[in-house]
């Protein structure tokens, strides 16, 4: 191999997986320049009241770990051990995630992650930050990125020996890759849009409704949701349908909108005072599924996260998964070191499986909790998984479970959770006819 | 509906699809300019020798019939009304697509038949064409196209009411269609890729192999194929794998090249003189399938062929089922007019599983061609198949036959031969046991 033992990264987007993956190759070492198109977060104001928050669990904290971020982040961060499952009469049921409130997910500001990770970066003497900076376009045979200076207009060239894209769901690099041949590409949009709206602090910044829970308001084809925010807010988020029933064409007054919520959210109306005019300023946002490969161009490029494989954001996964993809890629160089190519398709290679699996689980979430978990025959089945769960700690293991708070593969739990339903449901045929055995002799 | 009664079309490409919707267009009646990217076909010499050539069959006559140009294309076609198969050892079966010769499918030479298309569209007075001018940029609301001149270099502006995307399997259009929100697309590449090669005429323009047969050497994992010219010579298509075993790879020198042509394909060998020169000289090609929805955006653009479908080879009606577009098209805005939205949306609903199940079915029948019509097996299937076709003609279609020489949508198709299969299998089922029955009876 010709590749260098210690090539020069420039790494394109400067969100938290670009972020990190500049705290992984400085801390080996690298020479590491990132190119963020947004300005430095790092000088804004502390983020708050509407910031965007994400759910940060078992995979994305172990990815930080390994950079002595786990803790700083989960500082900031509001456990939520469970789904608190708002009815139709306002009534509440909590359903935990795991075992006890030990298992939790964590609501976390992006923002505010976000800056984290850039400080931490920033502290490698190898590594440098440059904002405002666009990438406008790519030669990834040469190794350079153009950019365009969004506050002067002006444009430059950034090279180096390795391109690492992680420039999320509308990637400029993955726009690139699109145009070389043999590069297999699909986005899939789904029929419900979405918008933001908030429950602000109540006095004193206390929480107005339960702080420790991610909060689900589930309407079969529609629904709502809402994640805390360490200021005693929330950021709530409509899914409905773009067109037809339930959907946001329908709702064109305030009058219409209180009516839907009226019907649909009546418990959250109370803490939701500027409902309305939040409604009509928020824009809808569409949801994609991206899924493409392979992530890699020789030993020259290559991808992680949104960037390569975007999700709905219904499993709490995205973030998470972008930040295993840098662990795994860590993992991937460090074995193959210097030979970036054979590293680079490891990495694709042990990764893309999972992640395809992962854009099929967040899609089914989707129906699950806005269909299912307000049904009492899912309620049931939840219950029997949480007690053989408890029952069998170290075999049985829900696969909600396992995607959140373990590292198995997620194409590998999605086997494991069809083998235990197989041999929970073989155990139930077998004591049934135990039963009916014992019934017969008894009757004898 | 504030649509225009006779609205202006802006159409991309001239190719076969955009050269065909002019003739539609012009022939209602439509102002139409249409943007071809190379140079005037129609001022090109005659094509011959080396030229590509395409399946044209019922579908795409059917659509060429409604203006005329069904006839003066079946003119210059040469018949193939089967596949002539290439064993191991040089033997040869013939295999008829249908129940007699008229069942044909047909060889034409695919810049010959543009050209015609072209001619014929030049005649509406209300249609004009220009060449090399290449679409670099769509704005789908204003209604406009950028357009480069590829001879000076100078770019200008083409505007219309609606703009019509014929502009193939690398489309401009599309490309602008998929920064636009809830635009899905796909594109997955096959890990064949395919070269082209040639079988010269013999002494007089007589043709070495079968003239009327669509040639196939099948060779489990790969293969080549072959169809006529009218000047008497073959274009030969090989289609292998990229890497690996037999794949384009692996075969490095004239002595490599050599060595498989006398292993997997003796008989041809004898009639490919310039094999070695056309080998090395020739690219290798990639093979793509596209699919994308919708194919439309209001009243402002619509999208036809390869632009927003495009299959691999396998099936032979690639662009039968661009030209059966248009024609659907046509019938849509006949049907809605001056409502082109609904028009075009009709359209997309009509043609979006038809030709997403075509796609389906021209990988499969790649599995089919390189590794099945070899055998056996498939052979006496084939048989049965045509036995039924022959004895219960308005019944029994076979796949391939529906496909090919009817106009039943693909989807409606591939359910009515499975309902067929279903039929004959429950028919045999019961023939067996009534044999059992009587075999029974006479025992007793």
């Amino acid at each position: 191999m010709s590749s260098k033992e210690s090539p020069k990264f420039v790494i394109v987007g400067g969100g938290p997986g670009g972020s990190l993956a500049a705290n992984y190759l400085g801390k080996a070492g690298y020479e590491v320049e990132v190119y963020e198109m947004r300005a430095d977060l790092r000088s804004s104001e502390a983020p708050g009241g509407r910031s965007i928050n994400l759910a940060l669990s078992h995979r994305g904290l172990s990815a930080l770990d390994r950079v002595g971020l786990a803790d700083p982040a989960l500082k900031a961060a509001i456990p939520m051990p469970g789904r608190m499952i708002h009815a139709l009469d306002g009534s509440t049921n909590f359903q935990p995630y795991g075992r006890d409130s030990s298992h939790a997910i964590n609501s976390v500001s992006r923002a505010g992650l976000n800056q984290l990770i850039l400080k931490a970066a920033d502290q490698y003497e190898s590594v440098s930050l440059h904002f405002n900076r666009k990438c406008v376009g790519v030669d990834v045979d040469a190794g350079t990125i153009e950019l365009c200076n969004t506050e002067t207009g002006e444009t430059s060239t950034a090279s180096g020996d390795i391109i690492l894209s992680a420039d999320g769901a509308f990637s400029v690099v993955r726009w690139a890759m699109q145009k070389r041949d043999r590069f297999d590409f699909r986005q899939d949009y789904l029929e419900h849009g979405y918008k933001e709206l908030v429950i602000p602090a109540g006095s004193g910044a206390s929480f107005r409704i339960e702080k420790h829970a991610l909060h689900i308001w589930p309407r079969r084809s529609f629904m709502m949701i809402a994640l805390p925010n360490a200021d005693g807010s929330f950021t709530c988020t409509l899914f409905w349908p773009f067109e037809g029933e339930h959907g946001f064409d329908q709702v064109k007054s305030a009058d219409d909108l209180m009516g839907v919520f009226r019907t649909y959210f009546p418990d959250a109306i109370e803490h939701m005072p500027n409902l309305v005019e939040d409604y009509f300023q928020n824009p809808v946002g569409s949801l994609a599924t991206i899924r493409s490969g392979p992530w890699f161009v020789a030993d020259k490029l290559v991808m992680l996260g949104d960037a390569c494989h975007a999700v709905v954001p219904f499993y709490g996964q995205g973030m998470n998964a972008a930040f295993e993809d840098m662990l795994v890629l860590d993992e991937c160089m460090k074995e193959h070191r210097p030979d970036w190519e054979r590293a680079f398709q490891r990495y694709y290679e042990i990764r893309k499986v999972h992640v395809d699996t992962l854009a099929d689980l967040a899609i089914r979430n989707f129906v699950e909790m806005r269909d299912h978990t307000g049904s009492s025959v899912f309620l049931f089945k939840k219950k029997v998984d949480s007690l053989l769960h408890r029952v069998f700690p170290r075999w049985y293991h829900p696969l909600y479970f396992m995607a959140t708070f373990t590292r198995m593969p997620y194409a590998d739990a999605v086997k494991r959770a069809k083998r235990q339903t197989w041999i929970v449901r073989a155990g139930l045929a077998i004591i049934l006819m135990v039963l009916l055995w014992v019934l017969w002799r008894l009757v004898d």
